[in-house]
This record gives C-alpha cells, structure tokens and sequence, in this order.
C-alpha cells in the first residue's frame, strides 16, 4: 500500500477572472469548462488508477462541501478546512493525518491537463525522488513568454528529475522570453510530491508554529464518515502561506521532474478560449456551440448557458453569457475581468 | 382647414438590421430607441402643432394595428394596408381619401429627426411648393460620402426650395465623396409634400393601374370608427413599387426642399449609436445606462432589456441583449446583422 501515491486535491480559490460563469456559489472547480466534466471531476479522474494512486484526498472550505459530495461522490476522503488559509496549512493536514512514508501528489482542482498519460508518469518519476527524501515540483515546459505564472529554475540532473535552484516569480515580458530562449526555465504549475513525514519535518524546521497548529488542529478534529473536520481553534490561528514560500522555497532538498502535459491553469476566458481551441476549434479559431452565430469572425469564443450569441466582425473577443450578466472582453481583457464590479459581487 | 398640412404617416418595414430588439412582433418604429417615446411617438410628436398640422393618417399593416393603437391613441386616423405593396399604393391610400387640395406631408415613422423646428420649417417650405402643383422631395443636406442612401440632385432655385433634376440610386464611396464634394448633392430621406389631387393625377399618368385599384380599394372599403380598412380585392392585384419609381422620378414637376436638421434613418445599430453618442455621450464616445460596466473601451455601445453588460479592453464595438438573444457587432459589421439566422427569424 506504501507504494501507493496518494492524491491531496486542493479546492480553493474563487476564479474571479472566469466570471461570470464562475461565482461564489459555483466556484471554477466545479464548473464543466472543457468537455464533459467539471475540472474537480477531472482531476479526480487524472488520479483514479488503483493500480498507481491510493483514494484520493480533498482539502477544500466548508462552502465546497456540497459541490465536492454532488460531483465526487460520498465516499471521497475529504477534509474541511476550518478558514482558508492558503496551501501550506492545508496541504499540512493531509500530510498530517498520512502515515509519514506515504507519497502525496499534491494537485490543484481548477487546472487543466490534456494528456494525462504524460501526467501520469510524472507523478510517478516524482514519487520516485520523493521517495527519497526529496520535496519535488513539477516543472511544466513552458511553450511562450508567459508573464502569468511563477518560474522553476533548474539545476543538475539527478534521478528521474532535477535539482530545484530556484522559485522566480513572474516575470515581465523582457525576463520571461530571456527564461523561454535559455531553457533551464519552467512553469510552476502548483504540483508537488514529497511524503508525508518529510514535509512535516520540513515545515516544522521552517513554520514550527504552523506545523504544531495544524498537529493540533487534526488531534483534535472530528470524522464523520469520509469527511474530516479538523478543530477550528487552533487552525484559525494561523498565519496564512502558500506552500511555495513555507517550504519550497526554504528546503535543500528541493527538486524537479520536468513535464510536457498540455497544461493550463485556465486563469481567465483567454486561458479557456486558447485550450478549447487546442482541443480542435472551428475555423479561424473561433469557438462555439452550433447554436451560436460567428460571422466574418476569427479567434471569437462564445459561451453561453442559454441565450443564442451572434457576433459580426469580430477578431480576438470573447463573449460569455450566464444568467443576468453578459461579459464581452478581448483576449487582453481578459486579465481584468476580475476587477469588474460584476466579479467582486457588486 | 385647407392650409394645414396633413401628414401620412408609413408604418412599413421590419427593421432585421436593429434585431435582436426589432422583431417581427415589435418592429423598429414601435421601440424607444432614442429617448422614452418610441420612433413612431416621436413622428407624431413632430407633426403635433395644430397651428400648422392637420390630424396625421397613418398607414400600416394589420400587424401594426396594435402597435399603433397603444402608442397613438383611439382616435388617430388609420388606414390598414390589406397588404404590403410599398410606398406608392400605401401613399395613394391616404391621397385618395383626402381632398384633392389637401398638401400631404408624407413621413417614415422609423427615423430620427434631431432638430424638429428645422423639419417644421421644412414641412412648410415644401407645402409652399406643393400648393403650387410641385412634388417635393425633402434633400438632406449630407455630413459624411454615405453609401447606405439614394441621393437627389438639385437643378435650378425656385420658390423655397429647387428644381429636383433627378433621383440618384446609392452610389458607391468614390462617387459619395464626388456628391458631398459637389455640393449640389443631398439624401432622400423619404419625405415627400404634394396636394392630393397632384399626387393622385400624376400616379393616373404614370401608374394608372395602381390608380385605379386603389381608387376601387377606397371605395369599397369599411370605416370602424378611425380606422379605414380598404378593399383588399383590388389592393392585392396591385404590382408594390416605392413612390419613388413609380412617381417621383416620372414627374416633370418634382421639386426639392433643403434641409438640415439632424436626421438618421437609423438603419443599423452603428446609425444608432452615432445618433445617441451625438445626444450626449459617455466619455470615449461609449454609450451606456450606468448599470453596465465598460472598462478601458471607447466607441462602445451598450444596449440590454435586463441582464448587466460588462465590457473590457474593446473599440468600435456594439452589444446587445434581448430575451433570448445576444448580439455582438463591430461598427462595420452593423450593416449585415440583417443577414444573421437570428433576425431571418431562424
């Protein structure tokens, strides 16, 4: 069983830049973006291999709890974080509650990956030198200059990956073509391997005081069927981190395994619009349902959850129409949408 | 009772190229498009004076009926077209009925006219020339080379107004520039003075068949209080021709009066959205009620019937939501919104 990968899913974040399909009450996770299912479900599905991947883990808010149940069934382990307090604490109450030689595969729930063989192998090679003490990110092959993401820069070859040099924030335009042209550069997709034992132990040398609140928080907590509730009081006392920067960043046994994977965060309707594209679009890159009508358009994606959508002369404009509200952004604009007032719920 | 002027006003058309918000079922003259009162309110608006106005007659088709009613009143004269056979037999309706020294002021009720008191001295400058025999055409004086219009060319000056040499069809941009630059050039807005008995006697020269249908469509026809329903017999045999052809431009007594007072046909939504920027724009020339968000946008339009629009990062760009359907449109793109499956009524 030790020889198992063990999936800890995390569901958080709000999707803002996906509204107005993505809203407080439907967040991006659970919202069936490309294909059939929802990019929760999809994730789920990436890791269902019982031959490779132990049941997976959830890690996810209260307000999640519903969506989690209806789309990933009442026998998936879950555990409810008390507050959000970023990936380090929550990541830590996985780690907390698997025995320390377990490999964890720690992967978001709002990305998308389209060939998940290739993302199969690298958990694999990641468990590897997990497996071995090493704390791992996936490093994912960068394919542009992209300023939107952070950066992983590599070092020496060693088993099955590479040693992690460096975390590199995003970067301006300038540094992202120089990180593209040199190579040793990837994305930091927000995956990672390590067991169990070693990441306790590294967080308890670097976030001592996280580490002990989060061993209190699951001492104390409450299971009710395959829903964990780790005791709120000392969770809420946390102060809020990302895993990148409370342990990541801080260990010397830090490592990569570069993937090629047809990944995309699908941050904003752009990300979308660019992976739905990829995925065998109509002429000119547009992108719609039959209903919808594109005329002397080109790179235009329509997206609607009722309402028929006719655009004429258009190039680089994605229109997105869900129940009272109708967003039409270009490509650029798309990083903005979640500044609109519509977005914060104004 | 014989010096006011009489208008008749033309209920016709569907107006596809303003859909999705002009539908069959609620064309273009009935909606409020630029202010509260619908185009067809402000046609009677115009005429209301009754100094200067006699009671307007309206003809339309039965599908208007309704329209017509509720936005017009019980009392308004209606003459209920038993078919559509354009202007030339919906015009000789009206004449026939009326005394043969009676001027007619015939109006489109689906354009916008900016300045009134320029069109009210218009009306009686061509009812000047009409009361001597003329058939007037109002000549628009043009600001752009449009190609979207049939031109008039004007010859000699004569009393208030000119001698109208001749109807030019829609030219293309190299002679549009050659009119606007000559100067002798205006639009054919589709305004039109001549007493009754002129129109009804030069339609007998040129047109004698249609003459004499509808006289007979008249004189078998049925009042019900205002409304006037001619015969529909005679009506249907009639071959439909504008007024343009089948008298305008046969006459050789065809005048034209000049005026300039902020007209649009308001044929397409780019039409639309000059004249309402012209009324008192936004900033960057977008127009927009101050429930819809347009954020770094200029020369934007925004129209809806509910549900918020949210705009990003576009230019030149017109949106519209109706019900079930969702119009996008470029500037250019205007003109061929018709041609979309939607406004066929697909």
């Amino acid at each position: 069983m030790s020889e198992l990968i063990h999936p800890v899913i995390l569901c958080g974040g709000g999707g803002t830049r996906l509204w107005p399909m993505s809203r407080p009450a439907r967040p991006k996770p659970f919202l069936p973006l490309l294909g059939e299912r929802t990019l929760f479900q999809q994730a789920l599905d990436r890791v269902s291999d019982g031959s490779i991947f132990a049941g997976p883990t959830v890690v996810a808010g209260e307000a999640h709890v519903g969506h989690i149940r209806e789309q990933g069934g009442d026998v998936l382990s879950l555990i409810v974080e008390p507050c959000g307090r970023n990936t380090a604490p929550a990541i830590a109450l996985a780690a907390a509650r698997l025995p320390d030689d377990a490999v964890m595969l720690v992967c978001p729930s709002d990305h998308h990956i389209g060939d998940v063989p290739a993302f199969v192998a690298g958990a694999q090679a990641a468990a590897h030198l997990a497996k071995s003490g090493c704390l791992v990110a996936f490093g994912i092959a960068p394919d542009r200059p992209e300023t939107g993401y952070g950066y992983l820069q590599r070092g020496d070859p060693m088993e099955g990956g590479f040693v992690l040099d460096r975390f590199v924030e995003k970067p301006d335009r300038a540094r992202a073509e120089q990180f593209l042209a040199d190579g040793r550069f990837s994305w930091n997709g927000g995956i990672f391997a390590f067991t169990a034992g070693r990441f306790m132990e590294e967080l308890s040398r670097h976030r001592p005081e996280m580490a002990e609140a989060v061993r209190q928080a699951v001492a104390a907590g409450a299971s009710d069927g395959a829903t964990f509730r780790p005791d709120a009081g000392p969770f809420e006392g946390i102060a809020g981190e990302s895993v990148d920067y409370a342990v990541m960043e801080n260990t010397d046994r830090a490592a990569m395994v570069p993937v090629s994977m047809g990944w995309s965060d699908i941050g904003n309707w752009q990300a979308l619009h660019e992976a739905r594209a990829a995925g065998g679009a109509e002429a000119q890159g547009n992108v719609a349902e039959p209903l919808h009508e594109l005329a002397s358009c080109s790179n235009v994606m329509a997206v609607s959850d009722g309402p028929r959508i006719s655009v004429v002369g258009l190039d680089g404009v994605i229109v997105v129409v869900d129940g009272d509200e109708v967003l039409v952004t270009s490509a650029d604009g798309a990083q903005a949408v979640g500044q609109l007032a519509g977005a914060k719920g104004k």
